[in-house]
Order: structure tokens, then sequence, then C-alpha cells
């Protein structure tokens, strides 16, 4: 006979290699505390409704927070063999209460425990991601702040366009992160759904009580449908798809920072703190972070990519492929949370060259969009001022000049629509709306 | 000099091989009502604030509603080297209204045009999703309703685990469906901000007023910042996330009926309207319908991908790489519309087979958790059960015999909990909850 | 009945709605010349093995010649409700020769017909792809040549490392390029299996002559095992995956020349012709095609997840889902094509700003490195070596010095390793290896 | 002063959550014996070029052996601040020889270190993949060599089709695995390019011998330019494409087992060993480690498109992003060995269960298209045959029969060409070809 738990009806001894191979606690162990809580309330709900005694659910619950101490101690052995972590608990319950142990797992299936404990892992990581995000707000917010009069200049297709502030660059990416922590909240409302009581996927003819269970786990509802509740990764994929999203904002930002901090932009220098240097090359300061935040948008990609191609065409309700679901969620939460914690440090550190920003944007035709735009005040077609300020621009370019340099007497050669009362000189960056 | 309408400072024709490459009108043309509506609101807006004359506004808007009606009627030249819609549209209004239509682009760059396009394409498609949604939820819920008592094996790992109903099988997929749309219009709330009036990614210094752009076009908010106003495709990639997630669970239903109506399962029977035939085999009836959306759904996660990808990394504001969304959105929107329109027709046409389920729940050991659960209520642990079922398993495979083909007698060399009141033979399948 | 082709056991006509989501035409059709080839050659080959007679054959072959011309001449209607471009033609032939045509699909499905008509687009896209890169190949070989004495910084991490020369820098990518080579050819080499003669998938008790088709056709082998033959599209997942690591190197150097062309590098200028300008910016010069051939490589990687995710999991042997595979193909050949046609050209006319990548590098500490090297010529180990012109470093951006503004008398403040036969000045660039 | 190895120019320490976000330590520790092997290496070459002493050569060899046994015997103290392994070997080492250890970063950097600790990582596992993928392709020979005779239905779209053996569907396999062989080890030979001596990416000044090192590890070529040796993962792409390929045939042959296995199919029975149980249905024998195969190929498709992301659009050289390599890499060689390594288990100890399989065919219309082909022996046209036994088989399903249940005098109700050599009913499976 199997002597597995679940080995009733086998006539062998699982494989080794189908051990090593099924098990998932190197990685499922980061859900000790999840199981732990789940199975506490699990036990509370068993006894109210009478299915256990008061006693057993009294001696279950007080063998769980030891096993907790234990794990939080290091005192706790983790085997391949035991599969799983809900395995581990469960086996370590029973060395300390005996037969009793056996009663937890009542009106319940691995599947909906596992469930349950990705929605909670989940919840507390979309809490902490809302945090983390906030956090980076008010940072850029702050540095924003301090920046509105930071004149630099404003690129589309990474040629200067038009002049604008580094304040209000930074609060682009404000609101950025602002339309992140609001994804993240809308996909913690669905993902606040208990599953506990969909057992294997049919429930259970156990008088079970999963509003009880709900209120104790402190869930704002119970999953429909019990098939619906143990075949469900909605809650993972979505928030991979929200990480994706962040990722990209973030590898954004750290891109811009990366060209700035170049010697040839030359807008910022990094901290020594916040940068790393060469093993060859004495000179090199390095914005390692950055890059790494920007590569680290490739591995949030890919794990949204691998859950869904995981939970493509699976039929219901739970297949072991979902399993899978774990090191990808644990890798990009832990991802995110990293970048998330990092980045704001890094920016709040940095130091911004305001009149390399300036000279920049004085040596270039920034100011074009004005020119055609105070002819349009005077009432040319913008198409027709597009031109003119066109063909300024090239008059300028072969002669080596800025546009500011024209006179209004060299202006009138392009159109007599300019007059004396342009003031462009003065004028520096736009007071954007 | 170069003949484009930004023609101005090039000394050169571009290159004909660049403007193959460049050209977007083969799939923008797509948005030309968008451009449009959005162009007219811009006009509106423009002599409202005295930027243009009453006049002029009403010249551009009647010479708009013109190009519509062509484009509508099939009578538009569509010609690679002027680009993209918006110069078409622009191009064509030149030649119907003069130097008038020149004034159009004023405080407007393609930049926020696009942008423009873009959100009232994905607000019109989010809106034509969730009614799709809603079909397709009532459909499955009708469905539901007439097979309540329909019996059929529920399976864990393609395994048959425990009696479920095809109506309640059929509610897990109206749960995901409804939690979809739930997804698409929380996308949809953050899709509806209004970019005009960004420009380029600076504003303007000419005194638009962009609420009143707002209220023309029915959107709920203006975009705060401008350059996030230009460079933001939050709203194509969270609209793809949801198009990935849905589609996930499109191809988890197609999978499951192709199972149904393989001959091995033969629990359904697809209607001849739905299924299509061999041109080598005459007996063939393909479910390609199904094959097809489980397959559409790699298309969609490779549009998201993409998308993704295409971000990645791009400093503020504009980029051109940017272009590369269109092509991805309207395949998707395409793609996500055409699996939502055919699946409840093929779903409302199918034929259930109900005794083969059955039949199949019946040669199964499904009650096996029952008798289980029977034995937790006379007060054994959970786990003791779950071994002794087990031991009765695997000496019913042995002797060929089902559980319920057991008597007391038998039952009780088990052990001795089981008494008369075991009733088995007779519970159909559980009410789930 | 249904008046399909393969209608012959069908009660009712196929819903209209079901011809257009399942139809194949508006894509397909693009193998039409593959598709004509592969029957004419299938028609000889039955011809010479007796199963049809030779004027049947000649008579088959007529007709798909005259087709191909309609084809080409625009004067070929094509249907949604036939379907694919085999219907199509195969329909078409019914018309000219009656029911001759009919003999022509004998001993072939179209999971073998498709398949043949794929692997013909694929050997034909490989050799096409083969040649533009090696176009690519030799414009850069030619430009580095031209640029062998011009130094520019060589970067890490987007900080200037170390001197490295423009035709260094170009030729990194011609052996990039020249690998896409190799790996392509490989790919080709895999693809050149020919699929006819597996019928549906178990081949046919006709008398067929397998070999006659693969030399008429100029395959090198013939598909081992039919079941194989029919299901495989290791072909266009071979090429999607060489597409997507060409379309890297294309990126990057994309991505590349985009910030040699900023104001910021300004080491670069693109040619009028290949670059494009703005709608509201009249002084822009965008590098566009750069930019659009960088955001591609999304579209790539794109298409290589959608087809993995499409075959992932799918039993044999020919499933709907893999006619998914023709739009991913197709868009991928065309991709890399136009970006490989037009990218040799943008480089050629591009003006290379040698003062400036000299300036930029004159104002570095592009030599630390050099003077690293020189005292651990001295005897120094290397790590001590980095420490000293470390501290050199620090001592000169504190000072406002560069390296080469150093007297020996200076350097011997550092380590008394410095002496006169130093001569860091007039060295230039390094002559890589 | 920083007191990092590179820390010579920077003023302040390195804040601890940066070492904490940039160490690779955890996971690159990996990597020990390849950077030591090339380590060894680099210093004999070092030595032999008289670039330093045979006896500091000799010390630094030593040491490095020692180091070796540390971390194999666990003798070695990991710490985040040292970064990665390149960082803990050396300062181990200075430690152990103290300040000869510097001198073997002589003519090298990190950058090409770690580009040849790759190399040699990828080269070991391709010649690993290609050791199993051979076994799993006996295995599966020997499989069907048994099985030329199990007459087993053959499917497209799941819907039986035509007669196979299992021996045959075997080898479709097999073919398909011996692609990826050939592909590995195509991916194996571009690999296979040694990058010492690139240093940081432009070459060193000291006279290094690069064939010589190449000798020393067993290289076939060596990197034509130091900036390609540095900037250069195509080799970890390519090796992803293949691992990608790979896991569609694993994930495409645990479906096609996992639906023998049901009870639906019941084509198949793992062996209890290969299997594994249910926590709350003692009945269940879950084929766990197919589905895990078949999910685990969505983690190697996430991998593949994370690693594209993370290269797209880097400029040269090397950047840190690169660094997410690593984890990508070894992570996909992981899962591939596993799965190679525990496939032919699972195949070799399964039992089919040829009645079933010849069961569910004889109830099939399998037969059908040899009914056409008789037809097109006896001169008929096939696309009229087709239809002629379509009628035939829409007869049967009416009056519930199978074809072979038709007399001659039956089917000359369908075409006079019936006649008494007909001879159906014995003929069981084609000879494939």
């Amino acid at each position: 006979m199997n002597n597995k738990l679940w080995g009733g009806r086998f006539e062998k001894e699982t494989d080794p290699l189908v051990e090593k191979f099924t098990s998932s606690i190197d990685f499922d162990k980061k859900l000790y505390n999840h199981d732990i809580i789940g199975s506490m309330a699990h036990a509370r709900m068993l006894s109210k409704c009478g299915i256990i005694s008061k006693e057993d659910a009294a001696l279950i619950i007080k063998g769980l927070l030891e096993i907790k101490l234990e794990i939080e101690d290091g005192n706790f052995e983790f085997k391949p063999r035991l599969e799983d972590i809900h395995m581990h608990i469960e086996s370590r319950l029973a060395e300390k209460i005996g037969p009793v142990a056996g009663k937890l797992h009542t009106a319940r299936s691995r599947n909906d425990q596992v469930a349950l404990d990705m929605h909670l892992y989940v919840k507390e990581k979309i809490s902490q991601v809302v945090k983390l995000l906030d956090n980076l707000c008010k940072s850029l917010w702050g540095l924003a702040e301090k920046h509105l009069d930071t004149a630099m200049p404003g690129y589309t297709h990474l040629q200067i366009a038009q002049p604008v502030t580094l304040g209000y660059h930074m609060k682009a990416y404000f609101y950025m992160f602002e339309r992140d922590k609001e994804r993240f909240i809308d996909a913690g409302k669905r993902s606040d759904a208990m599953p506990l009581g969909a057992c294997a996927l049919a429930g259970t003819t156990l008088p079970v009580d999963r509003e009880y269970t709900k209120e104790l786990l402190g869930f704002s509802k119970v999953y429909e449908n019990t098939m619906d509740a143990v075949s469900d990764r909605d809650f993972v994929m979505e928030f991979l798809s929200c990480a994706s999203i962040l990722m990209v904002h973030l590898s954004r930002i750290s891109e811009e920072i990366i060209l700035w901090a170049s010697s040839e932009f030359d807008f910022a220098e990094l901290d020594d703190a916040f940068a790393t240097g060469s093993s060859i090359m004495p000179q090199k300061k390095n914005p390692d972070v950055l890059e790494l935040i920007r590569g680290k948008s490739g591995r949030v990609f890919g794990n949204l990519m691998a859950m869904l191609a995981v939970m493509k065409g699976l039929p219901l309700a739970y297949n072991r492929d979902m399993q899978e679901d774990k090191e990808i969620l644990f890798d990009t939460a832990d991802t995110i949370c990293a970048c998330l914690e990092i980045l704001p440090r890094v920016l709040l550190s940095m130091k911004f060259k305001k009149e390399n920003m300036a000279k920049s944007l004085d040596e270039s035709f920034a100011d074009a969009t004005y020119y055609a735009e105070y002819l349009v005040k005077k009432g040319m077609p913008f198409r027709k001022a597009h031109e003119v300020v066109g063909n300024m621009v090239k008059y300028c370019i072969k002669n080596n000049k800025k546009l500011k340099d024209l006179t209004v007497m060299e202006l009138k050669n392009f159109t007599d629509d300019f007059e004396e009362d342009l003031n462009f000189g003065k004028i520096s960056v736009i007071n954007n709306m």
C-alpha cells in the first residue's frame, strides 16, 4: 500500500522521481501562514456547525499555532515526499495531536484549500503594492513640486520637441502610477471571494457554513459556484496583468533616467549609494538599479504569458497544471515590490543638473511651435504657419542660428505677420495647462 | 522641398520605401469615424474659444461630414503616401474647402489626435464586448436552468471526481464571464479620459477649452497631464489583458465541448449548422468553431505580449513604436467580438446526451466522497474515512463492482460504522450548495 | 443536404456565421501559387502511378495554370462560403473541367495539402530572408570598412567605457546578422520535408509515389511518419523563433541610431529621405523608420508567443486551431522582410558626425582602463591598479580635469609606477584585437 | 570610500537595498564550477603569455581548486554584499593567497567572464538535453515496436478519423523529438564560441592569447568581435526557443495520455508509482505528472518571452538588464531536463488497453475513407466517392449501423460500383506507408 495521505487505493509506493517532480514544498512553503490562518478558520467553522467537537477544534487550533511558531523559528523540517505545505502542516499536526488531526480536512479538499491560500496571498500583496505605489506617487509629486520651474526639453521620438519642466515630466509618471494603484485596487475587489467549502469541486453533503468562514477570514463574499471556486485563477492572471502594466511604467522611467545619466545627456547624476562601479573600468558609475528594473519588466511579462498559457484550454475543474501558478505569482509579487521599494530612493537621492537641461533646451528649436502659434494668433491657418516656421528652421540650420537669434526684420522675410510684439527670447517654458 | 504636410524643413522627398514602411492607412482607416467625430468636436471648441471663426468651423464640420459619407459610400481614395487616416481626411478637406482646412489642426497634433481616436475606439469596443458578454451570460444561464437536474460527472485532472449537474457546470462559466464583464467595465472607467489639447506633448499657448471638448465627446474627464495624455497606452494594454483573460475562459469551455463531442465522451452533439466536415473523410463532424475559438486565445495572448514589448522602456512622450498599437488592438477587438458572437449560438443549438452523461457517472466511483462523508457523520476522522473508502474502491476494482453494488454486510468488512441507514444507491447528484 | 464539398452526411446548411468565422480565404489566398504548384505535382504523381489517367492529369494541370493566371490578373472571385484557397481552386477547376476536377483530391486531404503549402511558403521566405540578411551584412561591412579609424566611445550601461571605432561597432552587428543567417539556414534544412501523401493523417491505400512528388517539388526528403506530417508546425515555430532573435538585433541597432540621432548624442544625422517630420513642430526630424523597426520587434515576439500557445497541448493529428498559424506566419515574414529591406538604405544614407564622436570620447574617462593596464604591465596586480586609477578619476572629477591632463609628476602622487614612458595623450583608439 | 572591489572612485557606501536588489549570488552560484574552470584557463593563459608569472598562476589555480572543494563540501559562505559568484570566488581567493589574487582579473572583465560562464553552462546543458532526448526517443521507438499491430483510432479534431496503430502514433512523437535533438545540436554549434579576452567590450592592450584559452576550454572558435562577445545572448535565446518547441511536443503527448487515461477514453492506465491520489476523493488516480509537464510548457514559453523582452532595444555593449538571463536560463534548463527524465518512465510503466482501443475503433466510422478509396479504385472521382460514402454514413447513423454491417446489396443502393470483391470487415488497420 502507498503510504501517502491519499494512498488508500494505491498498490505501489510513488516513484521518488514523481515525488520530486510534483513536489511544491520548495516554493509553496511561502504560504504557510495563509494556510494556517485558513485552517484555523475552517476548524472553527466545523466546530460551530457541529461537524467536529469544540474540544477537537481547540486542539487543532492550538496545534496549528504551534506549527506556525515552529516554522517561523526555523524548527520545522520540510521533506519533498510530503509534497506541499498543506500536507506538511497536516502531517505535523498528526504528530502533535494524533488522529484528531485527521478531522481538519473534513469538508475540505486541497483544491479549495490552495485556492484560499492563493486568495489570501493575493489580497495581502495587493495591499502591499498599493502602499508602495502610494509612497512612490508621493515621492514623485514631492520631486515635481520642487522642479516646477526647472525647464527641460520635452521629447517626442527622442528628438527635442517643446519645452517642459522637470516637475511636469515627473507628474506624468505620477499619473501613470496612480492608474496602477486604481487598477490593483479593482483587481483586489475581484480577488476578494472566499473559495472554502467548494471542496474538490462539488461542495459537500456536510452542513458547513461558508458565510461564517468568510466572516472569519475577512472576505467580502463567497464564491457562488463551487466548480468556479476551484477552477478560477482569474485573480492571479489579473494581478499579473496589473503587474505587467506597472512594469511598463517602471521600465519607462528607468530608461529615461538611464538616458539622463549618460554623459551625452548629463541631465542627472545618481547618488554614489545608488550606483555601482565596474570591475575593470575605474571611472564607471553605472545605473545598474535602473537597468535591472527595466530588465525585470521582461520577467514579469514572461510570468503573465506563462500563466495565460498554463490556463489555456484547461477543462474544469482543478488540474495539476495550475500548480504552476505559484512560482509565477510569488516571483511577480516579489519583483514588483522590490522595484517599487527601491525606485523612490533612487529618485530622491539623484542630483538633477538644471543648467545642462536648460542648455540643451536653449540650443534646440523647441520654441518652433510657439512661433507657429504666434502666427495662428495673427490669423494664419495652422498648416501655413507650420510651413513658414519650417522654412525658418531650415534657414537657421543653414546659417547656424537659433530661432530667437532672428530679428523681426529677418523674420519678415518669411512672413509679414511677424511684428514687434514678438517676445520669444524671454518666454522660457510653457505653463502646461 | 518635401511635399508632405510636415515637409517644411526637409530638403528631399521622402523615399517611397519609407512611405510604404511607415504608412498606417491600411489599418487605421478603421478609425475614420472616430477621427471625424473628434475633429468636429475640436473645430467646435476652436470656434467657441474664438481661435477660429464660426464660419470656418461650420465649413470644416460640413466638409468632414461629407468626407464621412464619401468613405462610407466607398467614394474615397486611399493613398499610401498620405500616411494615415488623419492626413487623408485633412488633405481631402483641403481639396473641398481650401486653406480653411489648414485651421483644423490648430492647437492639435497627430499625437493627441490619434490618442483620442484610440480612446473613442476602445470605449466603443468595451461597450460592445460588455453587451456580447451579457448575451453569452444569459444564454449560459438559460441553458443551466434547463439542466439543473441533468446529472453528469464532475472532473478534476480529467478523472471523474464527483457528480455534478450540467446546469451547475454551465453556471461555473456564467460566473467567469460575469467577472469578465466587470473587468471590462473597470477598464472602461480608466479609458474614459480625453487627451485632446495635449498637442504634441506640452499643450498649447492658444486659449483652448478642454472641458468643452470633453463634454462634446462624452468623456467623463480630461487627462490631467499632457505628456501622460500622449504617452499613455495603458487603456490599450488593459483592454488586451481583459481580452486575454476572457480568451482563457473561452478556450476552456471550447475544450470541454470538444471533449464532450468526441465519440469517447459522447456527451453532446453539435448541430449540423455549427459543425464542419472533412474533405477526405465523409463520416467526420468536426467542432471547428470551438477549435478556432480555442486557437484564437493564442492570438490574443500574443497581441498582449506584443503590446507590452512595444511599450517597454519607451521614453516620454510619443514614439513611433506606438503606431504598432493599432493592428494589435483592432485584431484583438475583432477576435473577441467574433468569438462572443458565435459561441452562444453553438451552445444553444447543441444537443446534450443526458443518458450518456448519466451512464458515465453510473460506471464511475464518483460517489466515493459521499461514502467518506457518511463515515465522517458517524464520527470517523476524515483522513481515516478517506483511507477506508480508498480500500473499498480498490476492492471494487479487483472484483469489478461499483460502490453501490456493495451490500451493508460487505461494507462492514471495511468498517462497522456502515449501517442500514446507508442509502447511496438512490442519491444521485449533490445539490451544490 | 449541405452543399459544401464535404457536406455528404450533413442535414443542414452551415450557418453563415460559421462560414464567416471559419473562413480563411482572406489570408490564405496568399498561398494560391504554392497550392497550385503542389496540386500540379500531385496530379502528375497520380497519373504516373496510374491512379488517374494521363489525359485527366493534363486537363487538371491545364486548368490549374489557367486559374493561376486568373488570380494573378485579378479575374478570380473570392467567396467566404468557399472557406479557403484549396476549396476555391478546386471549385473553380470543377467549373472549368467538370467532374474530372473531383479526381485531383484523390489520395490527398486538406491536412497534407495545407501542410505542403506552408512548407513551400516557409522555404521560399527563408531563402528571401537569407538574401536580405546577406545584403544587410554587406552594407554593414562596407560601412565598417569606411570607419575603421572613426573613433567613438564604447559604452556599457550607456556609460562611456572605452574607446572603440565606429567600424568596429558596426562589425559587432555584422556578426549578429551573420548568426541570424546561419540560424535561418538551419531552420530551412528542417523545414525541407514533403508532407503530401499523409492525407488526413494515416496515408492512403492507393498506390501513391511520395518520392516522385518530393522530386517534382524540390524537397530533399519525405516525412517519415504521416501523423507527424499533418500535425507538425515545428517549421513555423522555428521560423518565428529565428525571426524573434533577428528582431532583437534589429531593435538594438535601431535603438542605438535613435540615440545617436538625438541632439544630445548628435553622432549621426538621418538623411531627409529616410526621416519624417511632425504635424505640429516644424523643426522636427524624426527617426520614425527606426522606431517602427524597434516597435515591430514586439509584434514578432507576440506572433511567436501566439503560435506556441496555439500548439500547446494539441492532441494528434490535425486540429483546426492550427489554422491560426497562417496570419501569424505571413505577418512575421512580411514584417522581417520589410525591416531588412529598409534598414540598409537608412544606414547607407546616414551621415556620421565624426567630430562629435571624437569630442564625446575626448571629454570622457574612456582611457582609464589603459592607465590601469599600464600599471599592470609595470607589475601591479590588476585589482590594485583598478583602485589607483579609480582614485585618479575621483581626483580629476573634483578638479575638473581629464586623465591625460595629469602630468607624470601628478601621477606619481598616486603611485610611483608611473614613469616617463607614459604616452596616453597620443594613444587614440585600441586596435580591437 | 566604497569598500567594493570596484569602489575606487565612489565616495559613499552602496545602499544595502541596492546590494540586495542587484545581488545575483542566490542564483548565479550555480555557475561556480564554470567560473572556476574559466578562471583556471585564464590564469594559465596569462602565465603562458608572460602577463603573470608561472608561480602566481600556480598559486591562483591551487586556490581556485580549493574553493571549488569548499563550495562542493558546503564550507563556503555566500554573502549578498559580494554581489555575484565572480566576486565571491575572487574575494575568497584573496583571503587564501593574498594580493596575487588581484592578478587574476587582469585582461578580463565581469562582462566577458559571465559571458564565458553562460556559454559553458549552455554547452553543458545542450549536451545533457541531447542525451535525455536520445533516451526518450529510444523509449518511444521501443514502445512503438511493441505496438506495431495495436490498432487504435486516429483522430483529427479529436474526432475519430481513420485507423492507425499505437506504434505508428508513438513514432509520430519519435520524429518530433528527433527534430528537437537536431535543433539543440544546431544551437550548440552556434553557442560554441569563446568570449574571454573581450574584457569590458573593447579587448585589452595586454598581449593575451585568446586561441590558447579557447583550446584549454574546448571551444571550437573565438568570438570575432569583442563588442559582440559581451553583448550577445543569442545562444540563450536560441536555447529557450528550442526548449519552447520541445515543450510543445511534451505538452501534446501529455495531453493525449491524459485523455487516454480518462475513464471515457480508457485506452491506458498509469502505473500506481507514476500517478497520484486525491486528498478528498479516495477513488481518484490522477495523471499529475503529465498535467505538470503540460503546465510547464507555459513556464518555458514565459521564459522565452521574458528573455526576448529583456534584450529588446538594448544598446551595445553590456547592460545590467542582461543579468536577468540567468534565472530564465537555469529555470528552463532544469524544467526541460526534469520533464525529459520523467516522461520515459511514465510511458514505459503505463498499461495500454488494446481491447478498448479496438472497441472504440470498431464502433466508429474510421473505415469510411477506405470505402471511398475503394470506389476511386473502381474509377469514381474522389469527390463523388466522398459524397456517396457520406450518404452511407448518414444512412448508418439513422439506422444505428456500422459501415461494415452493410451488405453488398445494401451498398448497391448507394452505387453500383460496390461489388463482391469488397472485403472491409476483415481489413483492420492500414499499414501506414
